[in-house]
């Protein structure tokens, strides 16, 4: 993730609990850490938010109180107020993409910048986006623009985070195989498939073998998988055998028995 | 938002009917249409799904209900399982940004894709998972990794419609000043400042009126700032001429009475 601390999340007068808990997860979640409360409609802490956090306390804990969204920016430098639409304020309007690089060119970090939200309802005042240096809205589709509140800070603590490391990888495989390896594994395989019957007609043979290798060669096949198609090759030709060595074996009694 | 399609969305046993409505609410905020539910634990449709879709009737209507995963991909040729762990599984693990080129480099608009989620509390089953071609799985912050099944829709959907166009942009502004205005306004402005006194001592005249020139150089100033700065400075100058005015005012009533 980088830093553990990124911009400020503010929230201005949110009208439900459940929602600063919302966004105190998703800060986590992508490494966020400064939230501030502007005049919650609900007394904060609060339960619900708590519950809503799922786990998040450090967050909540750490969320700072204000009463007004003036106090609540006061020591930032950089400020987006996020619209769900145009407000007439001639401000650069960003999405989250370049918001995120305007925040990164300034304060690498994030300490010194923040993200205005306003309430669920009505969303910021244009006194309060008025605070903020430029805009920042959502790239959603133009028939349904409806973001809820923990959705957007959940975007946008997403867009800080995007591009860190996923918490695991692909797992280790065993080495690829070798080609002399690989090889073997064909003469095994085609071999089987020559007993059985399978290179009609002859004159087909090589276009054959050349598909079926490709398709192969496409896996990238450890030295633990072609132990697998091995082992599975040894067991679809098995019933064969099995039936050559009974016939085998019929034949040999009855010679025994001299019939 | 280009293509209004998008992945197949499948929610494997959902156990809570709100968040298949997060989930279709997130689609339609990004473009993605195509839901598929798969053996939800609550009867499908219902209406805490709908409440929570807040309006995403399209996404709930058109989602289809299946059985069984396997029957819900059939006809998907590239499918992500999304999982928040490792699984041990021998497959490619990506992020949400390389999961969004894959699906695009095969699916341009989507269609033939399709993600999977599990259900809230223990996620897509180890042979649910192997249906995959691929793992996908979020950049989240080591020490909490709990994403939400609504919250995981969201991100994907997001990761789908990001760098698509933002709904507004910054609004038109009247033009930008000519060099010959800003200049009649520096003309004003330096006026009166040298009027009250302002550039002193007069050997640092020239680089305070460079400093103060870049000021307003940094602003791009439209021709209706222009407009508002003229009468800005003249208001603030406005007391002190009217002094002026009175004094000389006074002076000639004075002169009149012959005192």
């Amino acid at each position: 993730m980088g830093n553990l601390w990124g911009p400020a999340v503010i929230l201005v007068r949110p009208q439900l609990p459940q929602n600063i808990g919302f966004a105190a997860r998703a800060m986590a979640n992508f490494g966020l850490a400064d939230l501030r409360v502007v005049a919650p409609r609900e007394v904060f802490p609060n339960e619900d938010a708590r519950a809503a956090a799922a786990g998040a306390d450090h967050v909540l804990d750490g969320a700072r109180l204000f009463e007004t969204a003036d106090a609540a920016i006061a020591d930032l430098a950089l400020v987006l107020a996020t619209t769900a639409r145009e407000r007439g304020q001639a401000k650069p309007v960003e999405g989250p993409e370049a918001a995120v690089a305007l925040i990164r060119a300034a304060h690498p970090g994030g300490r010194g910048a923040g993200l205005l939200f306003g309430p669920e309802r009505t969303g910021l005042t244009n006194d309060e986006v008025a605070l903020a240096d430029r805009i920042l809205t959502f790239p959603v589709a133009p028939g349904f623009a409806s973001l809820n509140l923990g959705q957007a800070v959940l975007v946008a603590a997403y867009e800080w985070g995007r591009g860190g490391e996923v918490p695991f990888t692909t797992p280790a495989r065993s080495p690829l195989a070798e080609k002399g390896e690989l090889l073997a594994f064909f003469a095994h395989l085609e071999g089987e498939l020559d007993a059985a019957g399978y290179f009609m007609p002859a004159e087909k043979r090589a276009i054959m073998t050349r598909n079926l290798r490709n398709i192969f060669h496409r896996m990238e096949l450890t030295r633990q998988d072609l132990g697998t198609l091995h082992g599975m090759v040894e067991t679809l030709v098995a019933p064969r055998k099995k039936g050559v060595r009974r016939e085998r074996k019929v034949l040999a009694e009855r010679g025994d028995r001299g019939m």
